[in-house]
């Protein structure tokens, strides 16, 4: 209960019933009521994340799961994550949609964590956030995954943040659209996207609480940054700079002056931490 | 309706819903029915996949979407792959949505192909399979994806494919276990994980239809294949290879007598295709 | 699409599945295929809100629906507010479902307006706003209407706004509360609910955002605002009060200073708008 | 078990996700695993209904509850109604949407038992009932607080109970509608709406079995009883009374012969009743 | 819309997502774009329901649907009850799916016509009556399919009728459950299963509307009548019977003062009437 | 967890909430807190099938459900098939729920074990197979009944295998759909009905691994299998018959060759197998 984000039950029963609508029919065919014991075991150091889940699906299917680690920490390779048991049926019935979860969520949590600490060393306090590029139907998940690797989960959904893009910029004055999304609600941060420092420097005269600098070079941020600075604005807006950027360029991006540093490839593209079920035979005792 | 596989529209909608429960603030405080019209397009080349998905989705929303390649097309970079004209507010509602299922899509069926073409040129008649590695909720999108790649989608689910693996073997004899895979049903080919050329030879004789030799180097595929033949079986069954196989090494394996080459990466860590929408504006005509 | 807020269809639908699971068994059993028009009339005036939700139900039960007004428009009584046409025995299916929502989305709308009108005579620039006391399933509708109505819709969720209320206070120091909730994202106000003037002042020197003075009198909030303003801040929080504030006393916390004045009334408690549906009969001419 | 009406826990569980989509980030970053105790308090006095619910949702999220009163039972201003203990952040993860259903069920079990004690006084047997005129999605709960509160539900939905209207009269004879309603299942009774004593004659020889006298006033009623018990009919239909009937003319319309008295307001526009959740902090012992 | 009963949309959807949870893969990877015209035909005579339904399914696929007779009409063999013109793989798509519909649902409507052909001829104004005992999750379509064939759909669900069973009766005393079941509401007719001549007059002189005479053979049946009727009563209650009656005995129930013959089998064990879709190949204009 | 297919718990708590949307009336009104004990018995002899769902549904209601045989199990009438005992208004809210699916599925199963027995001594080794054939929603219970009473399930949607029918054939050359059908997946048996010997050497000769001969009377069967073997192909398909096959005839297709024999009527037309529960009161313990 102390993490951020939860997913519902039932969307967790819906992964277990795509992959096995009529049941599992090798494990159906095959076994006739054996129990095992089993190590989920990380094959390569990272950042765990969907230990949550997993358990609650094994624990949905009365597979006893006890984890050693717990959501967020940082591992090496073959650490031990968690140990079940039960019937066999139902330990590999659930086996691989756990392990698509943990494999997911770990490899966006370690590819977070990974960025965020070349931050944590260049520049203290700006964080790595994530963007709406999520897996569809998993953005909880993703979300979730980038807070356990020390991100920040930016706006959730077009729900919850106001960011004015270049494509309403050509439909509406910089200074009434900002106006206007300011007048929505007083709870709301007004974010803009600009493309230069003379219009960041004008949305930030109309009030926008965030300026992001849309795939601008290092250069571009800097004097963006020095424009906004020798404006003498009565507030700073906060900086968030995003485009293209990745492991290898990011120290060239931890300028003073930004907040935060949105990388899309976070959840459009992580790659799956690798994580295995080893089985353990327990001594027989069928259940039927 | 000439593809494989077809997403439900409840579940296209629940994407939309996913990304604004409650509307987006932005464009509903920001604009007042602005008309619009815009390009998708393939930021690189690659094979496309989930324009059928992208194109219900903007039309659910009453957008206008004509589709200018076809999926499983092969295009280069910045190739126009649709227009669409609607209401701004429609269009940006919809953009996010539709570019994560591309950018995932044409990821999975351009990394597909491009292992395929290798095949193709090194084995021909062999083939690319993907795995139940998928991310969980977009089954039915990844393995549509592989086949527009021109993959194999080996099996859906547990439901529809007899695969018995080593932690099934750990808890039943090898043809015990062939023996009840193959009593279920008549309709289904047997798979069976082998880890030795002695095992592959008692799998076969037990009836199995195909081995998959998991984890095996290339020289094990060999003398795999070399003790099959040498049995004088009256039927060979398909072998299938797997484990940490991928661009670098594919060619290692193309080796003859395999009949399908099976890669988890292609589902669970693939890389997202960069595809954006490039939007113009019409001449202003608000429909309020 | 210009509105902030939008239900999916399937929950329009479900409200129609809800009134009729098993169909209308006294039209289906007394009536013939004969057709008819209808006028839906606002019985007494006020602030309109649901007509795209009433729209969309007639329309998804073949039922021609011509709207005379807008959602969000004042209207006086006996406004026709919309014209239907279509099979009598749709429009009688979807009727009570289409004036349920049109009855508590205005009664929401109508009190928010009557308030926000109140502020904007006494203090230009404050907003009403609503709380999270909706009804259960109905937050969407609940929360369009008081936008429609003029008001500031507050946080949609516990996943989009960072209230920190007594009862964490209860558990964890302000300070460090405060600074927790600002790591989690640089997106986000934080806001705190205080208690006294010295409470508001700590949270505000501890980089709240906004603060919530809850249940305090005028002379309360009037003296909360004179020791936030003396302390020399680098940035006045906003202010919200709420607490028993209803339009009878409403005009007493107008305070030159306070941002927002929020009501739980509004969404917990509102009194439908009596709108009704006026049925005319077209010369018969059945469909079967 | 014992009350009539249940509500599905996906239900249940939905109006948590409304509320909760991506978790509870004040919590989630401001807490860190603190237990805590809690009491659920009626700040006014009223007829409790919906304490089923907020039990099974606590329960859902492993927060001990136990229930001091039982649902339909009459309470004074601070009376405890039950006790909850367990995690603060599942705690107050349901808290608001626990309190909005007592808050609004409780509001109209309170006023349907206000209304009917003065028919147990002025009337014996007759019977306050409600109509289709509830809020969306939340049907179930409020018809249940309309038991519990002592009401009768009447048709819960266009399927189960025949209501032929002024509508349906429009176009089809009074005679014939009936005559097919009647067709329809001998197990359903007729209910029929009169505007005039003729035309409850008319209905009553026809074979309706409850008239329904709607928008008459007191006169009204009176000489339609007259007619029916002068017509020395073979039985004598039920009598229900409707149209803008309240707390202060209510007792005009405690007519010996009428049955039912039923009121719209009951349900589109109860007041909640104000119900609280007062936090005790435990000794800290947290989870983590 | 004349039809008293109407099942979602999305039921329907959910029953060709059943079927093809992943596309049609024999059409998918036959076929390239045919179109093709069909004709839905009725093997056998029978009364024909489900038409509405299959119409919808094809519609949803954008396959045209002509029908040529409508629900609820009788038809001999070889009739011809629809066309349908569109794609093949759609047409396919829907196929099996509409079939299981029709032949089910005019499977029970023919059933239920034929046994109230009899009581139409031995005793007019009788009523065949269907039971709960139908297949789980298709309650909508049977009691439809029993309408549709002239049936009376007795209750819907446990919520709409009372019926007091022998199993209440072990556990409350006749008297005191009657009185309050009549307490609930006085819109529900009551109706009482009772097992002797002596138990039915208590339960019409405790107020019941209706009696089930279960398991009576047809003299009991007579007697029950014959001492309800000496009894004087003010109101003689409704008589239903059941208990395995069927086509070869229903004739010795049709016994005066019998209103319904209540028989599970028309849902529980119904024959699927013979339908079948044969397919015109139209010149073929492949779409791509 | 051996048997080969599940549902899931939301299908069978929708099966409660079709049964009983506002919850049971008549218990509801007319007990008081009961408890009871019952036993499900089986009216009549058959193999058992639900009796896994029956007890998850007693189970999700807090009824103690203590099972005493196992599905799959032959029975002789009055055989009781388990106990249960909790509250009477539970036990009776699912009593009808979980009865509908025993006795459909217990029907199914019978049926299907009645003629897999004829084959068992007739031609031991061949199957009798079910089809698509099922109802719309229930086609997990409808495949996992069939396979309990010892039948092959076949395909189980049109996702899952592949079968060539002859509205295929009649868009598409033999030759090229079994091609085409065999690039799809190298992991699916290719089945095509063929309607003559020299159809089936054709599609043999192109490769499929299963033919259906459709409507064929023994004779031809018998000349089919006859040109096939004196083909001298590399391997002979498998041979499924159907058309019009049920109990009386099924002995004279058991024919040597013959793989699998499929009828629709196991799962179109099954008679429900008659299960009831016998109540026993236990001495009262109200629990309120």
């Amino acid at each position: 209960m102390t993490g951020p984000f939860h997913l519902p039950r039932d969307r967790l029963l819906s992964f277990l019933a795509e992959d096995a609508p009529f049941g599992d029919i090798t494990s159906g065919s095959v076994l006739s009521g054996e129990r095992c014991r089993g190590r989920i075991v990380a094959r390569e150091g990272g950042v765990i994340a969907g230990l949550e889940e997993a358990g609650e699906l094994f624990s949905l299917c009365d597979v006893t799961f006890r984890p050693l680690v717990r959501d967020g920490d940082r591992v090496g390779p073959e650490c031990v994550l968690a140990e079940v048991e039960g019937l066999a049926g139902a330990v590999l019935l659930v086996e691989r949609t756990a392990l698509n979860i943990l494999g997911r969520m770990s490899g966006i949590a370690t590819m977070t964590r990974s960025l965020q600490d070349v931050l944590d060393e260049k520049l203290p306090g700006a964080r790595i956030a994530s963007t709406r590029k999520t897996c569809p139907g998993l953005r909880v998940l993703d979300k979730k995954a980038v807070v356990l690797g020390g991100g920040d989960p930016h706006r959730l959904t077009l729900s919850d943040g106001i960011l004015i893009k270049d494509n309403h910029l050509a439909l509406v004055h910089l200074e009434t659209a900002i106006e206007r999304a300011r007048a929505h609600s007083c709870y709301r941060k007004v974010e803009v996207e600009v493309e230069s420092p003379e219009m960041a420097l004008r949305a930030a005269r109309a009030g926008a609480d965030i300026l992001l600098l849309d795939n601008m070079d290092p250069p571009e941020v800097r004097e963006t940054l020095r424009v906004l600075k020798n404006a003498h604005l009565p507030r700073l807006p906060l900086i968030e700079v995003s485009g293209r950027i990745n492991a290898d360029n990011i120290a060239e991006y931890a300028i003073r002056g930004v907040s935060a540093i949105s990388i899309g490839a976070l959840t459009h593209s992580p790659r799956s931490l690798d994580i295995g079920l080893d089985l353990d035979v327990t001594t027989a005792f069928p259940t039927r």
